[in-house]
């Protein structure tokens, strides 16, 4: 886990500030749960190696000797939102769109661009089944790359009926599929001829493996798709195929028409996803900026009744890490504390930088006082190491006459007014240069 | 701890926005640091009751098992910005202001305006001793309140220094100190008499008690002051008094001047402070909305070398609770996901739903797009319920005339717009509307 000074903070305030408003602009809702949540609500909800990435919380007072866990760790933003759909369903509308950007933690092997506290950038539609929930989901990621800078990016789109369809119409048994898409899930890691073995391992020995692998093989290319068989398919591959064109179709005109790629190998590692599924990368990151997919069935874990939902989730780490090495990051992120520095030359005339300070800090300015009776140039040289662009200099002549020196550290020139109206010819100066 | 749905989130969102601007404004910069610390961190800076509140998390692996802690929950941000100063000291400059705005969490029992996880707006000013330092970090915070909207808080102004000074003055030796500050610290609780009974549990029988006493029971008035005998006090004493007075001093003219109120009652539980001390109070709110002071030694713990801090902490949760209770959200703080619903009279003609959604949310606008193929009034009532201005109704006559119709649901009118157009004239709309 990690600190954030300044620069890191304005940084990560850049991206999550283009992610809220494009998803406001798509009628998401902002919605936060709490970090912590009842151990219960978590276990069983990731899978075995989830379970074990979970960091608990020991129980208060005098079980706290025993070792007993009863709180942990949020995990991701998906099981606290099924969990609020359940909890204040009566409060929320029928049809309902979230956002949610939060940290999540997993004590898991920190890696590049992967920690032990990250943040995810979470939409969800609960209430309806209908494809242009999926389209919608995909159009608002892909625009919050796009307005973040990014141009190569691909969403990989898959269908988990899809798969399970693949799987039947190659003779794996029902029993075995759960095994091989974790396997296939694998397939960017350890390649075609690795997933063969893991389905050997796994006791997949159905005669039709390798055709369904030479499928697989063909994988990220865009002639994947159109080598299945589609008359092999059983009724629920057919409407998942249906669905990916409907999606693929409604997806037309926005951010997500020209990234959008039918991948049948895709797989998705959790578990509790029902229909579409998705992923999102780009050339220079193993890995995945995000992910998500239809879920239709965990929310119903929580309330005993079913409510269709749809999300998808960007990693906050991924993004910044990718936007630092490319330079992606305006300069209007900026680098310093303030827009002037107050200097003094005489300790007993700190009244009077507050004074003007305030002055300043009225007409618009960040203002930085500096408070220690150092030398003159020790002060200049301490705005000059934070970027502050201007300092505002006051001795007895400026503070008898009403009037401040402002000095431009960069261009080096400097100019007196009168205090009253400094803080506007700054400011016009400062908007001047952009 | 409580989950935050859309209309909570918009209103913490819009506090944290005021704040952020206003503690920028006097040059603090943004920190943030992991939720978790290392439990060794924390455990001994909050006193014994504040280690028995510290949320502690298993440790990973097989020690899972034994119930070994090695982790735990942020208790508060002062602790972790010291742990930052020390760590990070290469990367800081010398003089460091810094706001922090996030959870912390407390295994407490939760109360009006309580929780278990809360968060803290902090500003913090290190690398100085000058009383300009306290003066800001009180003019910051009470220019956020009065932007928020509150005329009425007081800051409460004391000065560790001086209660020893009054406490040695009094002839309550030195080893009863710690146990006095407790006990005074209750003075708002338990009043005069209750303080008077807890000296006498803590075997403190000075014959000068009651005088001291005295003092203190003119807390909260301003002539309490007045009432210190200044002649009695050792030179520490003096010192603070001096320091307090250039502290009222160097607040004039900023937003704190007319809040301030020195108040020799003042202690503040925390037994990190070193000089002055300040807590926020409102009329209508037991305990404080937020408080603050120096602390000189604390960072010397991490780093093993002093540096003067001083700082000041707003409550975040109690600010909300006040706030809602005198309604004093602005209509601005939104209470609808869209400006704008997209209505669709047939499934099949959602593509140019999406289309036109594009449209208007190029134009700047928050679009929801009805994913069911429900019936018109059913859409209509959905969009009323959620307080959506206006809803844009795409049928097949305007589909075909590249037109769309916008109804107004407060005003009950309609209008039918050129689709390329309609953005802009919803747009211009709503800001006459203001």
């Amino acid at each position: 886990m990690r600190d954030f000074l300044p620069e890191d903070v304005r940084r990560r305030a850049h991206v999550i500030g283009i992610i809220t408003r494009v998803y406001e602009r798509y009628g998401f809702e902002p919605l936060e749960t709490p970090a912590v949540e009842n151990i219960d609500t978590l276990l069983g909800k990731y899978g075995e190696e989830g379970n074990q990435l979970i960091f608990k919380i020991l129980k208060r007072g005098e079980h706290e000797a025993s070792g007993q866990a009863d709180l942990a760790l949020r995990y991701d933003l998906t099981v606290p939102l099924a969990r609020v759909i359940a909890h204040h369903q009566s409060d929320l509308p029928r049809l309902f769109k979230r956002y949610q950007i939060q940290p999540v933690w997993r004590a898991d092997r920190p890696a590049r661009g992967r920690f032990r506290e990250f943040y995810q950038c979470d939409v969800d539609a609960l209430g309806s089944t209908s494809p242009l929930v999926e389209a919608e989901v995909c159009a608002a990621v892909a625009e919050a790359l796009v307005e973040l800078g990014f141009t190569d990016f691909r969403i990989r789109l898959n269908h988990r009926q899809l798969l399970t369809a693949l799987l039947n119409a190659f003779g794996i048994e029902a029993a075995l599929h759960g095994g091989a898409l974790v396997a296939i899930d694998k397939l960017d890691k350890i390649g075609v001829e690795g997933v063969r073995q893991e389905f050997e391992q796994r006791g997949i020995t159905s005669a039709k493996a390798p055709a369904l692998l030479s499928i697989f093989s063909l994988a990220r290319q865009p002639d994947a798709f159109a080598s299945i068989n589609r008359d092999a398919l059983d009724d629920l591959g057919q409407a998942a195929l249906a669905n990916l064109q409907a999606i693929v179709d409604l997806a037309k005109g926005t951010a997500a028409e020209q990234r959008l790629m039918l991948d049948p190998s895709l797989a998705r590692g959790l578990s509790y996803y029902t229909g579409a599924i998705m992923e999102i990368s780009v050339a220079d990151l193993a890995g995945s900026l995000g992910g998500g997919g239809r879920y239709d069935n965990l929310v119903g874990m929580f309330l005993g009744q079913s409510i269709p939902a749809c999300g998808f989730s960007l990693g906050l780490e991924r993004i910044l890490v990718v936007m630092a090495e490319r330079g992606m990051f305006p300069s209007s992120v900026g680098t310093t504390p303030a827009d002037v520095m107050m200097v003094v030359f005489d300790p007993k005339d700190l009244d009077s930088a507050m004074r003007v300070a305030g002055l300043l800090r009225r007409a618009g300015l960040r203002v930085l006082t500096y408070p220690e009776p150092d030398k003159i140039g020790k002060q200049i040289k301490y705005a000059d190491s934070r970027k502050i662009p201007y300092v505002a200099i006051l001795g007895s002549d400026e503070i008898t006459a009403g009037t401040v020196t402002v000095k431009d550290l960069a261009g080096k020139t400097q100019q007196t007014y009168a205090q009253a109206s400094a803080g506007a010819a700054i400011l016009e100066e400062l908007k001047r240069r952009g």
